[in-house]
C-alpha cells in the first residue's frame, strides 16, 4: 500500500537536498547529493528528480506534492530560473515545467532565503511565531520575511533584499550599484575580503598563519583568531557586529517582528556572533523593548532550504486539494 | 427608518474628526471639531461622541460600529491610550471602554498612522494596492506597514516607527535614545530645527525675512525659500531629501511595497518633495527595479486618519457580524 507524501527539493551551488514528509509535516527521509555544477541544468535536475523518484520507492510512498527552493533571482509566476550566480547556466530554466512533467503533481518554488525562512518557522528558531525575518549570511546576504506565517514577496519577488540594507550611507560602491550595502560590508566572502585587504595592506595578524596564506583566509579564519584575541581579527568582527547591528535595527523598526533568525554559513560563529549582536541592537533600538524582538541563531543550519521546501510542498497539496474541490 | 453606518473619529492633537459612512465605506458626513487639549480627556471625548451622535440622528442612522484613531502609544488589546506626546493627561485613558458605554457597538482603535495608512489603501493614493508603506512626515514621522492588506502591528504595536530608521548610522542623538534616526532629522520640527541651528550660526539666507524672524522659521519657509533658489534652504532641502531616501530605500529593499505614500503636513511640498525623493531612491536602490515600487503623495490629505478611521470602523463591524454569528 502506498500513502501520500509531500517532497522538498532544495538547490545549492555545491550540494541538492532532497526530503519526504508525511502530508501533515513529519519528515520521512533526507538526503544530499553534490550538484556537480559543470553539468547540463537538466542532467543535474534529472538526476535528483531519478533519486527522488527512488526514495519514494523505497518508502512505498506517492508523492503528491513537490516544493522547490532554489537560488534566486526566479520568475515565480512562470516557474522560471534566471541566472543565479551559483547556477551557472541556469539561465530561464523551467523548472517547475520539467517536475511537473516529470511527476505530474503540482509544484510551489520560491528563492532559497524565503524557503529558509518558513523552514525556520515551522521545524527551528521561528517556531511558535508568526511573524520572523531570517536573515542568512553566506557568500552573500538575503532574507525572508514572513508575516502572518506567509513570506512577504514583495514586488519583482524583490522582498527580504536585507543585504542591500544601506548601513553605510554612501559608503563603498556594492555591485549591485548601490553604496554602502550590508552585503557589501558583512557577507562571509566580503568578511573575509576586509581581512585581506588590511592584510594586504602589512597589518600585523595571526590570521595569515592560520590560513597558511593571505588568501587563504576566510570568515572562519578571522572568527578563530579574533576568539583567540587577535587585535585586527576582532576589530573586523566588532565592525561586522556593528555594521550588522544597522541592518538589523532598521529592520525591527520597520517590521517589529516577533524574532530576528540568522542563518547560513556565518551564523556557525553562533554566540560569538549573536551575543555580541545583541547587545549592539539593543544599544541601537530604543523605541521598542529590546528584549521583545528576539534575535536568535538558524536551529536547522544548512537544512532550513529543505524543511523550507517541504512546507513549500505543503502548499502546493493545499493548492491541488484546493483545485479538486472547485473540480467536484 | 435609520439606516446602519459605520462611525469614525480621528483624535489629534489640535482637531477631532468625525466621520459617518454607509457600511459599504461610503462617505456620508464628515466634520471637524477643535481639540481643545487644555481640557479633560472625559469633557473632550464626551464633546466628540455627542456631535456624534446628533450626526448620527440628523442622517437618520443609526451607528453599527465605530473605528477609532489617535495618536500613539496605545495599548490596543486593553483599549487604552498610554500619554501620546500630542494629549497632555491622556494616561492610561480607557477609550475603547467610554466609547462601548456610550453607544453600545463595537469599536476598532488604531495609531494615527496605521489609520492613515488604511485610509490611503482603501480611499487615497494605495487605490488598487494591497502592500504599501504609508509614510507621514509631520512634527514626528510615522508610519504604517500594510501586508495584504492589513496592518503589520508587529510586537507591542512596534510596526512602522519608520521614523527611527537610523539614516546617519552613529550620528546625532535622537530624544528616542538611538542616534542618527531619520524623524530626528527630516520631521518637520527637525527640518526647521536645522535651519534655525544654521541661521542662528550666522549663515546668510531670505528664511528669517520670509518668517519675520528665526524662531519663525518652519518648514514651510525652507520649502518657500529653497524654491526661490536660497542657498541656504536648498542646502537644508538637498539634504532631507538625501536622508528620507536611505530610509525609503532600506524599506523598499526589505518589503518591496508597491507603493510608498508620503503624508503628513511636510508632504504638502507636494512634487517639490516627491520628485527629487523618487530621484535620490532610484539612485541608492539598484537592487529592485525602481520604477516597480512607485513614491507617491498621499492623496486625502489632513484625511487620511478620518477616512482610516472608518476602516476601522468596518473591521469593528465585522467582528460584531462573526460574534454575532457565532451566538446564532
Amino acid at each position: 500500500m502506498t500513502t501520500d507524501v509531500i517532497a522538498g527539493i532544495d538547490i545549492g551551488g555545491t550540494k541538492i537536498a532532497l526530503a519526504l514528509a508525511s502530508t501533515d509535516g513529519r519528515l520521512i527521509v533526507k538526503e544530499r547529493i553534490p550538484t556537480n555544477v559543470g553539468r547540463a541544468p537538466e542532467t543535474i535536475l534529472d538526476e535528483a528528480l531519478a533519486r527522488l523518484e527512488r526514495m519514494a520507492n523505497d518508502a512505498s510512498a506517492r508523492i503528491a506534492a513537490i516544493g522547490c527552493g532554489c537560488g534566486g533571482p526566479l520568475d515565480r509566476s512562470r516557474g522560471l530560473i534566471l541566472s543565479p550566480p551559483n547556477l551557472p547556466g541556469w539561465d530561464e530554466f523551467p523548472i517547475v515545467e520539467i517536475i511537473e512533467e516529470k511527476f505530474n503533481v503540482r509544484i510551489v518554488m520560491d528563492n532559497d532565503a524565503n524557503a529558509a525562512a518558513l523552514g525556520e518557522l515551522t521545524y527551528g528558531a521561528g517556531r511558535g511565531f508568526d511573524n520572523i525575518v531570517y536573515i542568512t549570511i553566506s557568500t552573500g546576504i538575503g532574507g525572508g520575511v514572513i508575516v502572518r506565517g506567509e513570506v512577504v514577496h514583495g514586488v519583482r519577488d524583490g522582498g527580504g533584499e536585507v543585504g542591500h540594507i544601506m548601513v553605510q550611507p554612501d559608503g563603498e560602491r556594492c555591485p549591485c550599484g548601490s553604496r554602502g550595502c550590508l552585503e557589501w560590508l558583512c557577507s562571509g566572502t566580503n568578511i573575509a575580503r576586509r581581512a585581506k585587504e588590511k592584510l594586504r595592506a602589512g597589518a600585523a595578524s595571526s590570521m595569515t598563519k592560520i590560513a597558511g596564506g593571505i588568501d587563504a583566509v576566510t570568515t572562519h579564519t578571522v572568527v578563530e583568531a579574533a576568539r583567540e584575541g587577535d587585535a585586527l581579527a576582532r576589530e573586523i568582527w566588532d565592525e561586522t557586529i556593528r555594521l550588522l547591528s544597522i541592518g538589523v535595527g532598521n529592520i525591527i523598526v520597520t517590521l517589529a517582528p516577533q524574532a530576528i533568525i540568522i542563518g547560513g554559513g556565518v551564523s556557525a560563529a553562533g554566540d560569538f556572533l549573536i551575543e555580541p549582536l545583541r547587545a549592539a541592537v539593543n544599544e541601537r533600538v530604543k523605541i521598542l523593548p529590546a528584549e521583545r524582538v528576539q534575535i536568535l541563531q538558524a536551529a536547522l543550519g544548512g537544512d532550513s532550504g529543505i524543511y523550507g521546501a517541504l512546507i513549500l510542498g505543503q502548499q502546493a497539496l493545499a493548492e491541488t486539494k484546493k483545485e479538486n474541490l472547485a473540480a467536484d
